[in-house]
């Protein structure tokens, strides 16, 4: 547009790591017509200095030297709620536009923040916040808010699917995550990708945008990677399915159902097709049917491209179509099959017993696999039982988790049914 | 927006076809905030009046009472050029805005209509023109315009798509096109897709808006899917492929190399995992990967979705992130692997003369393959070719059909390399 062309808007960068520099490196190789790079803001700023920066640029640890300046948007790259948020707010309140890669602050008050930046005349765009580089955000806001969107699944955390995808192939989780955490693919403390946390965040945005939900984020059941064990994918496999880190939402009567966890995936699903650190969405309209984005989730350089695509829309006059959401409740009551596998100290009875178990509460058994190779000593076995809800299961497992013979914690997946994956 | 919902804009479509009345279908039953259905014109209207239509809408056969009406924005879903050209230039030049599923007009007159509707300070969308309900459009336009996209690769016409994958499964070409035709999938003339001039118009207005590289249509080689036949499927399963219609486009140093016709893709790219009328976009991008994007391309409500996403985008206030392309040259030269077929009445020294012919142009020789179960009268064999520019292979191929033993026309494919397409 010849406006952003003649007059070029003003950009602060907060939080120059690894997306804040891959951001700035992208401006100054692409020079995109109508913005500016004025400001970098970061703690303790001397040790993060590039001579590849021009001059023009401020250089500074203080944010009020960007928050009092004349940049017409923040780019708010450092994350975290505090004191992130903080700036966001400030930001909106002196009236400049801001972009943000922060999924945990817009999990948590994007619907507060959405509002303030109404109020002020300004945008808050966020593509980047789910799913990185691939535009599964603007792809919603833009190209399907003429759909009416009940379900989402998606591959939502590039760790989980690194460390499972390379599990598939006969790994155990320790080894494999000290490997992901080497390649900088997973923290030290690996807690927020692993147990779902991440995950979860990005499910609560889409569901704001697809399903027009507001769920709170506490609410929404999350289940840790970190009891997937090899064996359970040589029992996946036998079933023809994998298993992967699963963010489900759907749309039904006037809740949303959703949970974040490992699932087993049939191979035939387009989820159990993601390797390495991708990420993958899938939404299924009333109207246009399913459809799949994916690609490059994370790392410095896909989430920049989001970052500088929401920068550029904004200064070419674009808008969010931000459709209004309701508050709704959340359940994890997915009606599904279930994996159920145990690993136990073979004796005569046992199956008798979980069978007993199952019955009690209602819950038929649809098949039962038991690989070779195993010493009584030590036997993983499996039971996938038929549709159930949770609440019944959980209760048959308790009683079960009470025989002597168990010699671990007895790991339950839901399996994604072909129907709703493939 | 507030702005949306107090002063509804006014909605006039233009052809009440199959996607026109899914159009007016989902407006009704969804009652977006914002607009509202004023005009519907169609030829001959009287045969077109549904009574579910409220009376307050204007049907008319006169496309003047809708040109001269208070309408604001106008949806082209007639198609063709003539005279829904005219009709898209004379509501932009009205200040009306205009949404349009065309993707011939767009491909030919795109750019000169971008210009018009920015000069009258109107706006002209067109998700719909590419992949329908798959938001390519605006995932490109408003998601991945922060990055330097150098490379597309789609499945765009779900017509070949479903003949193939149907093939894929044993059938022959010509009683899989007459169930296609019997489905609705394909028309009682198929030249405009199974030619690849469907695919072709997409994929140049694709090569616009990822590649910024404005390619004239009737440059971009296009080679019809007629000449497949079942032994291809065999034999391309053996390699470990298999065969779709693939449209390509490679910015390299100062032009676009692209193609549209049918190719071996390898079994491990996700173009081959698309089935049935599903349209699948790769793109790939110097800073964020690749990204793909799958579902369902065509049919009245798909397309739909993508034509209301593109009118709430203009009741919101959005505009697209139009970055600025350039004219630029076309080759059709990638250099790829051929898989050639030939079908031979056999006899001592055809592998010789062909192996002769081919070295005489410098081109090597990476196999042959012969399937069993073939008498000499009638033989099929593959000679799968090194990686080598169309040109010399072109005259090795002309002196190789000057032989007497060939009982049909020589197929010759391009097999997408995988890394290229995985």
């Amino acid at each position: 547009m010849s406006d952003a062309q003649a007059a070029k808007m003003k950009v602060a960068i907060l939080g120059f790591g690894t997306v804040g520099s891959s951001v700035a490196r992208i401006l100054f190789d692409s020079q995109p017509a109508g913005v500016e790079l004025t400001h970098i803001f970061n703690r303790n700023v001397a040790r993060k200095r590039v001579d590849w920066v021009p001059s023009s640029v401020q250089w500074t640890e203080n944010v009020e030297d960007v928050l009092s300046s004349h940049a017409d948007i923040v780019l708010e790259l450092a994350g975290g709620l505090d004191p992130a948020g903080e700036w966001v707010r400030r930001a909106l309140e002196a009236g400049k536009s801001v972009v943000t890669a922060n999924k945990k602050l817009i999990a948590e008050h994007g619907i507060a923040l959405d509002k303030l930046a109404r109020s002020k005349a300004c945008h808050l765009f966020y593509g980047a916040a789910v799913a990185g580089g691939v535009p599964v955000i603007p792809g919603l806001q833009q190209g399907l808010a003429g759909d009416r969107i009940t379900r989402i699944e998606g591959i939502l955390n590039g760790t989980c699917n690194f460390i499972l995808s390379k599990m598939e192939d006969g790994a155990e989780f320790a080894p494999v995550l000290k490997e992901a955490q080497a390649l900088g693919y997973a923290e030290a403390d690996p807690t927020e990708d692993v147990a779902g946390f991440d995950a979860r965040a990005k499910l609560v945005i889409l569901s704001r945008i697809a399903l027009r939900a507001d769920v709170t984020v506490g609410d929404v059941p999350a289940k840790s990677i970190t009891e997937i064990a090899a064996i359970d994918f040589a029992y996946a496999r036998e079933m023809g399915c994998t298993i992967r880190q699963i963010s489900r939402a759907e749309l039904r009567n006037d809740e949303v159902l959703a949970t974040v966890g490992p699932m087993l995936v049939p191979q035939a699903s387009p989820l159990a097709w993601s390797h390495g650190t991708e990420n993958m969405v899938l939404v299924g309209g009333a109207y246009g049917g399913d459809v799949v984005f994916s690609g490059h989730g994370a790392g410095g350089n896909p989430t920049a491209v989001a970052v500088i695509s929401d920068l550029l829309a904004i200064a070419h006059g674009s808008c969010a179509v931000g459709l209004p959401s309701r508050k709704i409740g959340v359940s994890g009551d997915f009606l599904l099959r279930h994996y159920i596998r145990f690993v136990v100290k073979d004796r005569p009875g046992i199956i008798a017993q979980i069978a007993g178990a199952l019955a009690e509460q209602e819950i038929n058994i649809h098949a039962i696999l038991q690989k070779p190779g195993h010493t009584k000593e030590n036997l993983p076995f499996v039971v996938i039982v038929e549709p159930c809800p949770p609440g019944p299961l959980k209760k048959a497992l308790e009683k079960i988790a009470k025989l002597d013979c168990l010699l671990e914690p007895t790991l339950d997946l839901q399996i994604l049914e072909p129907e709703n994956g493939a």
